[in-house]
């Protein structure tokens, strides 16, 4: 039975993307985790990274070429345009990927507007974006997964049924509340405890986050193809005002999205219903009444979304919660890889949060 | 020369808003506190309900008709509703009332809107609403100061500049994030540490904030009138869409407010210009380039505000960052106090915030 | 097969021991969660008391009587004093009962000294302690199982090497570092965030602290028949003197645990031996050479155990983390009831913490 | 009158500790900040560093030869090793001397055996300890004020009056929980917000931290002298164990204290009356029946202290909560300052913390 289990290796296995990896892929019923890899921790044991891993877990950290040579599939949680290279070389090894950088998110085009020339622009014809709810169909089997950024996993899912539903106004506000791993763990003062307790702030606002384009990405597709959508693709795109802002907290990110579209015959009930109907049977995306909050996804891979109209001013407000380390980053990227591979799509992961 | 201080009393001293003004007014260079209220500590020290006056107040809590007895000027920092009637007693008795509360901030028909029937409309007229900045020549000398609600004095400063300047497009949203004190020091569920901690949420979304009133009167009253404005008249208003947010931290409201006008021929500079002009010279307000962060004003009593274009969108995105129980409340009050009485304007405030 | 998993009940579990029971028990792989009581909750789903189920669990909270008896076992989280009654119901009932309240820790003599008269004396004799780790012989087929107290947890899984080993010198002081949820959910000012955030207060100090005569009992009982030991018998006790601490945390327990022996000979290299033989072949307590902390463990079930030796002083330094609500609470109950009734000791539990 | 204030410069501006000295002494009444002094923000001004300065102070960063050129005294907020130097160099210049760091703090052969040689011992002689509560005295004209290590003056404040009257026992067990914002404005893994957030974790244990030395030093000074001691001297040291902990709060330090001597005859009423005749009068330690709290005196400059007795295992434990970067740095620093200028010793400082 163990002899068949996928072999996953994991490269940037130091940083907490790899380690919520670790969490999940280390009790997933159907992978072995063949080899983690780190440059900064090379040839120590995983515990001398992770103090919740000393007596867990004996796995070494390894060089990126044994890992990826030792395994199946390979997990890239390692800085955008680091990436791309690794990801190409385990590739051409006949390895999949399953990328949670940003390097294979956007169309050759837009990442050099985003981030610079692409150093494969050949290989992002084969990726497919990992919002698995948005394309499932195209997932299973891929070979490349480009697994959604935080801020937009969470952005998207909250207006994705606003945009199959011709409910985009001409003005698009996403608002986002993130906790402080996002910034993952490099220290820097900006992230220094006594700089980031009891401080609320705005950052990269105003169009300038790089996140805006897969937002706007996304959004335009499922504005013109509806639900199961492709990665690539002709689309006019909306523009989106994108203001992330950090607060006193680890995990979690809250998206409140707003949108002045024609809000005739619109109501509280029948936004929800429209919601609840796009999400049908969906095993990570939850759509309630209440106002969703970071802490009931924290440490688990759902989405908690929900929506309202303010009648007053026509603006329809809508909101999803998820975590970002989970759904938003290691969760999302299991969630693909089961899907990709064929297996079941929950299987290592946290349908429950952590409360309190 | 301790004999021609001004007697003021707190009503309501129990609470949060209570013990800032407390740390305002003990060292307030033209002011002696005669006299604190509270029911539920009614005959005991100040230091039985507040752990940071042991050995430094011998002040004990007395009954409400006691303390406005023995005071020139009554600070209520009592709720709603439970407001009017005090401050009412008080203007009889010849005193002078320094809202924090609710009640006179609005229109006797705006206030049956949004909170049920005025039971003094007629002290309304009074009332001066206590936004310095905006009202400083209407506060000189005022019986009656209704101190504005803190997400509105962060929304109000944050925006009134573009109403001034006609920048306010058909959409204004207004987005706060905001720290646990500004509830109040009753315990309860929504409060309770293990619930806060680790948890960003929206709450009372979508035009249900009563605070959303005050923002529409006073943008509509800039719009319509300039800088300095009245508390009463005849002006249109705007509509604005209210989201607030509890994060865990325990100070601090950062307001994010954003509008799409007509945008042709500014840049951020000159937002910021215009900004610059329009607080020039107020010594509580400070205008800045950076993105205002909570934590520059927690403890005190200033307001950091800024602004930015995003061309792409057309989005205006204006910021305010202030301490909701500083500027916001306690601060604000003892501001237009020495406004109203004619003292230095900043007397007893605190214009460096506590970092970290 | 799910006709053959184990049927079981949670009283209390609208407490945060509860829902860390659910989060365990509703993926424990041999187990149905048959039942919930809520006496608040009556007739309402579990979503409606947690937002973490919602979408994940379609149970509804039940009374007690219904909940006892649709189940095998019933784990009682419901507050001491009222659980005795209900635990004797469950046992005439011929249910087996995991106890996480106080309410069978102690002899009736002791309860009675430290929490008044015990209303069923004559169960004490049918409880065992059920900190398996320590008791594992013993709570094979137990029927009632006494959970102990977080505290106890962290302090006597610290010092037991040191009880076994005749190195407890006069002087046994336990200082506990604690999280707020320990404190439980209901709401009151001491626990309202604004309070605890930035804040650091001692407690129930100087001997007061009902969790002493659990520490003095199990040290004791360590210190005369070595590791694995009954809950009854006749030893002597060790006086301990324990300080616990709130700090704004949700979660976790650091005990630091200080006694001045005879340390002649010993070195901080031979004290780790030793606390590495006591706990050998122990899946959910592991020693360390690090100092432990309470993340590391975050969410999950183990304890991370560390020792020091200052020779200047010739104190020994015992330290101990765990969460509160995981091995200290729901996951050392469901340890001790897979002991209980012969399942593998780690199913259902999280030997991997949350981290970050 | 302007003319008449002190000129003080400040060394190492850009650090916590300069921080909160330009917090009081921009506020002095007696005195102008004549220059400020950091090497990684030379040139720029002060609001490049410190956001909450924005507005507020026009001072720019200088180098530290053209400060101490500019003033009468320097408050020196440099690392240790580096400071001593910088303050070899004022003296020299006939400036005073304000020292934060640890230079100047022992005798030349302590230093050495915990920081290595002394680099100017025959200054060590002109230094005087600047815990004005057992030195004041002694401060009065001082040249070169030794300003103590924040963990070191809440744990002789809790601990003098026990040495002055003999209760010191042969165990002292000295627990610290401290905020993060003691280990300075660095970033570091360790100090990362999600690493520190949710985490307790103890370091530097088992006589390890340099301010042992200090501790031990002050009472063995009290227990041989009595309340006014002087810095140099012959006296005998009792052997402290200290462990200090960290916990997820910006501020704060809480001491708690435990030792075992002879209690007879000893009761809670008697430890704290002998406790507040040894601070009679003190302006900024306050004695108190109920556990001292951190919050309490958060921003302040004040010391709260409690002590109670263990009755059944003969423990007394005494407590200190203060703020460390107020009391336990620049507020004890202003203070000592005062008293050597002989300034009202109050003057800048704040006796009232901000709550909540």
């Amino acid at each position: 039975m163990a002899s068949e289990r996928v072999r996953v290796g994991i490269l940037g296995a130091s940083g907490y993307g790899g380690a919520e990896l670790l969490r999940r892929l280390l009790t997933h019923p159907f992978v072995t985790v063949s080899g983690v890899a780190s440059r900064q921790f090379l040839g120590q044991p995983v515990s001398a990274c992770w103090p919740q891993l000393v007596g867990v877990s004996t796995l070494e950290f390894d060089n990126t070429d044994a890992v990826i040579g030792g395994c199946d599939v390979v997990f890239c949680a390692t800085p955008h345009a680091e990436t791309a290279p690794l990801a190409k070389k385990a590739l051409d090894a006949g390895k999949r990927v399953i990328d949670l950088s940003a390097d294979f998110r956007l169309s050759p085009e837009d990442y050099e507007l985003w981030y610079g020339p692409h150093p494969y622009p050949e290989l992002c014809d084969r990726a497919v974006y990992g919002l698995t709810e948005l394309h499932r169909d195209e997932l299973s089997g891929a070979e490349l997964v480009a697994v959604p950024g935080c801020n937009c996993t969470a952005a998207n899912l909250a207006l994705a049924p606003l945009a199959a539903h011709g409910l985009l106004g001409p003005d698009i506000t996403v608002t986002v509340i993130t906790g402080v791993s996002g910034a993952g763990r490099s220290a820097s003062l900006g992230f220094h405890f006594p700089e980031v307790n009891e401080n609320a702030k705005p950052y990269k606002a105003a169009g300038t986050h790089r996140h805006t384009a897969e937002i706007e990405d996304t959004l335009g597709r499922v504005r013109a193809y509806g639900r199961q959508v492709r990665t690539r693709g002709d689309f006019a795109k909306p523009t989106v005002s994108f203001t992330p802002h950090l607060v006193p907290m680890t995990r979690g990110i809250l998206a409140t999205c707003t949108t002045h579209p024609d809000t005739d015959g619109l109501s509280d009930e029948k936004l929800l219903a429209l919601y609840r109907g796009f999400y049908d049977g969906e095993p990570l995306v939850t759509v309630q009444g209440d106002l969703p909050q970071t802490k009931a996804v924290c440490g688990g891979d759902r989405t908690l979304v929900s929506v309202r109209l303010d009648g007053r001013s026509g603006q329809i407000t809508a909101f999803a919660a998820l975590d970002n380390l989970g759904k938003g980053a290691a969760g999302g990227a299991v969630q693909a890889f089961n899907v990709a591979l064929g297996l079941d799509e929950t299987a290592g992961l946290f349908t429950q949060g952590v409360w309190p």
